[in-house]
C-alpha cells in the first residue's frame, strides 16, 4: 500500500500521504469552521489536518489548499477516504475536495469566499486566537445593508459593523473605517473569516480602542469587469465551460471601485447611520488587492480620508506622494503590514510590482515627518491570520488625533 | 446510450434522464442563486433544471433533491457530466450532487442550510416572483447579532430584521415579530433562501404593511440535542462516522427553545433594539417545525404573544385552547398557511398528527370569535415559495389591532 501511494504520488507530482511517511499524533478534534455536528476536517496538535469523505465508488480523492499543495487520500474498507496533510500554518486556510477529478467543496465544512469561488475552509487553532473568540462581552452588530450605486445602476450589499452601544446613546456619532477584502473575495471575508467583529467587540471590551463603524463593501462592480455580481451572463449554453469569460480573476477595475465607494457608498452611510461624516473621521484600509486600491484611491481622495491600512497589500513610497505637505498635513496615520513569510518573496520584497520594499517605504514616510506602522504577523503567509493580526493591531491606532 | 441509461435506471431505481426521453426547451437561463459568474445549474421555461460538473474520471454522477427524485447526469466527451430534470415546482430547492457515491454541494450555486447540512440550492422563477424581488426601494437591515443565553450558557447568534428608516426617527418604537426556520434549518433561511427582508422592504414601500422589527433565531439549542452547534463532539476519532450523533435529525426539544426564547432572547431584543415591549406588539411565527413550536410556545405563554402564524406546520383547534375566553381576549390573529400540494397528505390533512385538519380548525377558530386565516400556495409544496408567500400574507395582518 505504502509503495502503491509513493509509486502514485510519483506518477502525478502529488505529494505524498503524510500518514503512511510520518507518525502522526492521535489528538484530532474537528475544526471550529465545521458544519454543526461534522467531525471532518478535524485538526491535531501538530497542525496537520485529516480530512474524510465517504466516497465507496471512487477511484480518487485528494485534499487541495487554495494555492497549495495537494494530498491524496486513501479508501478505507468501509467506503470512506482518509488522509492527513503535513503540518499547517496557524490560522485559515481555503481548500477543496477533488473526487475523480471533480473539484468540490468539503460537505463537512462551512463555506467562504475566496479563490473567486464559495468553498471549504479550515481552522488550524492560533496560539493567539483568544483575541478573536467569541466572548461574554458586549457585541456590536454585523449588518447586511443593500444601497443603490448610481454609478453601478444596480443595488448592491455591503456588511456594516456597529459596535456595541451603538443603539444605546442615540446621540453619539462614530468614525467610520473601509475594510476592503482581496482579489477572489467579496464583501462577506472579513465579517466570516477575518472575524473583524469578534477582534473589535474585544478590543472595545479591553478599552485598546474606541469604537467605530466598519463597512466591508464588494470591490468588484457589476458590469466592470472581475467575477462580481454582474457578470453573470443571461444565457446558458450547453457549452464547454461552467463559467463566463468574466468569471475567473478578472481585471483590477479599481476606478469603477473608487467611483462607487466616493460617489455612492459614502454618502449613503453617512446619511444612513450616525457616523462623523468628515475626513478626519474616515479611514480606509484593505488586504491584498484590497490594499493596493486602498493606496490608489486614498492617494486619490486625501480629502476623504485621514487613516489608511494596507495589509499584505503593498506600501506607499515618499515618491508616490505628489505633495509631501499636503499628505503631513491631512494623513494621520500609514499602517503597513505582512506576514512575515510573505517577505523576501514577490508579494513582500517589492520585486513585484508591489511597490517596493514595504518596511523601507514605511520607514522612510516615518523619516519624512509621517506617522507610520509597519506591522510583521510571525509564521504566516498571505493568508487571514495575517489580517485579522493586522486589523488587532491597527483598530487601536485610529482617530486618535 | 439510450438503453443504457434506462437499464441502469431500472437497476438503481433512478429515473430515467429526462432529456433522453423527452424534448427539452433550449432556453435555459443560470439560476439566480448561482455562484457569480457561475452558469450551471440553470432552469428553462419548463421550469426543467439543467445540471453541469466537469468530472473527468468519475463513473457516475447524479443531482439529487432534498427528500425528492434523484437525476442521473451522463459524461460528455469534454469530460463535463451533464443532466435535466423534469419540470419542478415554482421557487426554491434543496439538492446535492452525487458523485461516484459520494453526495457534495454542487461547485457552482451558493450554499443554504436545509436538510442539516449546508448545500446547494436552485431557483425555478416564480410566477409572482416580484414580491420579492431586489428593487430600488429603501430597504431595512439584516443584523448578525449575538446574544448571550444563560439558560444555555452559550454565546447564540440570531438575525435581526430592523425596516427602512429605523435609524432615521431615533424615537419610534416598533412591534415586533419572531419567525423560525424548519426542522434541519437555522436562523440563516429567513433572511438568505426566505427573502424575508426584501419581503418586508417591498411591503413597506407599497403600504401594504407597517414596519415591524422580525427576530429569526436557531430552534435548536446547544447541548439540548438536535443538530445544534453546541452538539459538536470535541474529539475525532478515526471512525465510522463524520457526524456525531446528535447530527442528523434531532428531537424536537422544544422547551429548551421556549427557555431561550422567553427568558434571554425577548429580554435581549427588547433592551437592544427599539421595540414596544408589551404582548400587544410581539408575534411569533414558524414554518414546519417551527410552526409547530409556535404552537405550543404561544399556547403557553398568551401573556407574550398576540399574533401567531403557523406556515405548513399545524394548526390550532379549539379542542387545544384550555380558556378559549381568555385566548380570544388576548389572541388578535391566528394565521394558519399551507402549500396546495401539501393538503391531503400526512402534513396538510391532519393525518399524520400534525393536530388535526387544518382549514377545519382555522374555521372553527373564527366560528368561535377568534381572528383567524387560513391561506393556500398555489402549486407549491412543503417548500420556500409556500413559506415567503406564507410570510406576504400575514405581515399585513399583524399589529392592527
Amino acid at each position: 500500500m505504502k509503495t502503491a501511494i509513493l509509486a502514485l504520488a510519483l506518477l502525478t507530482g502529488l505529494p505524498a500521504l503524510a500518514q503512511t511517511n510520518e507518525p502522526v499524533v492521535e489528538d484530532f478534534t474537528p475544526s471550529s469552521l465545521n458544519q454543526p455536528g461534522k467531525l471532518y476536517p478535524a485538526v491535531n496538535s501538530e497542525k496537520r489536518v485529516r480530512a474524510r469523505i465517504v466516497a465507496p465508488q471512487a477511484q480518487s480523492v485528494a485534499l487541495q489548499f487554495l494555492g497549495g499543495a495537494t494530498y491524496p487520500l486513501t479508501k478505507s474498507d468501509d467506503g470512506a477516504w482518509v488522509g492527513v496533510t503535513r503540518p499547517q500554518d496557524e490560522g485559515f486556510h481555503y481548500y477543496q475536495l477533488v473526487i475523480n477529478g471533480a473539484g468540490v467543496p468539503d460537505p463537512g465544512t462551512l463555506y467562504f469566499y475566496g479563490g473567486s469561488r464559495w468553498g471549504s475552509g479550515v481552522e488550524v487553532p492560533a496560539q493567539d486566537q483568544d483575541f478573536y473568540a467569541v466572548k461574554d462581552v458586549p457585541h456590536g452588530d454585523l449588518r447586511s445593508t443593500l444601497y443603490y450605486a448610481r454609478s453601478a445602476n444596480a443595488s448592491l450589499r455591503c456588511f456594516v459593523y456597529t459596535p456595541p452601544g451603538y443603539e444605546k446613546d442615540l446621540s453619539k456619532r462614530y468614525p467610520a473605517l473601509y475594510l476592503q477584502h482581496g482579489g477572489g473575495e467579496d464583501e462577506t471575508g472579513w465579517g466570516s473569516q477575518g472575524h473583524a467583529g469578534l477582534i473589535m467587540d474585544n478590543l472595545i471590551a479591553a478599552g485598546q480602542t474606541q469604537p467605530f463603524i466598519i463597512v466591508l463593501a464588494n470591490s468588484y462592480v457589476p458590469g466592470a469587469g472581475g467575477p462580481g455580481r454582474g457578470s453573470v451572463a443571461t444565457t446558458a449554453p450547453t457549452g464547454a465551460t461552467n463559467s463566463t469569460p468574466a468569471g475567473g480573476r478578472g481585471g483590477f477595475n479599481f476606478t469603477a471601485f473608487e467611483h462607487v465607494l466616493i460617489d455612492d457608498l459614502i454618502p449613503f452611510i453617512d446619511a444612513n447611520f450616525r457616523t462623523t461624516p468628515d475626513q478626519p473621521h474616515r479611514a480606509m484600509a484593505g488586504l491584498s488587492m484590497g490594499g493596493m486600491q486602498t493606496r490608489q484611491i486614498t492617494l486619490a481622495n486625501l480629502d476623504k480620508f485621514s487613516h489608511i491600512g494596507i495589509f499584505s497589500g503593498g506600501s506607499i513610497a515618499v515618491s508616490n506622494i505628489t505633495d509631501l505637505a499636503a499628505f503631513k498635513q491631512k494623513v494621520k496615520l500609514v499602517f503597513v503590514s505582512y506576514g512575515s513569510r510573505e517577505l523576501g518573496g514577490n508579494r513582500g520584497g517589492g520585486r513585484g510590482g508591489f511597490g517596493g520594499d514595504p518596511k523601507a517605504n514605511t520607514e522612510a514616510l516615518k523619516e519624512a515627518g509621517i506617522n507610520s506602522c509597519f506591522y510583521v504577523s510571525p509564521d504566516t503567509a498571505h493568508e487571514w491570520l495575517t489580517w485579522r493580526r493586522s486589523l488587532l493591531q491597527f483598530a487601536p491606532l485610529l482617530f486618535k488625533n
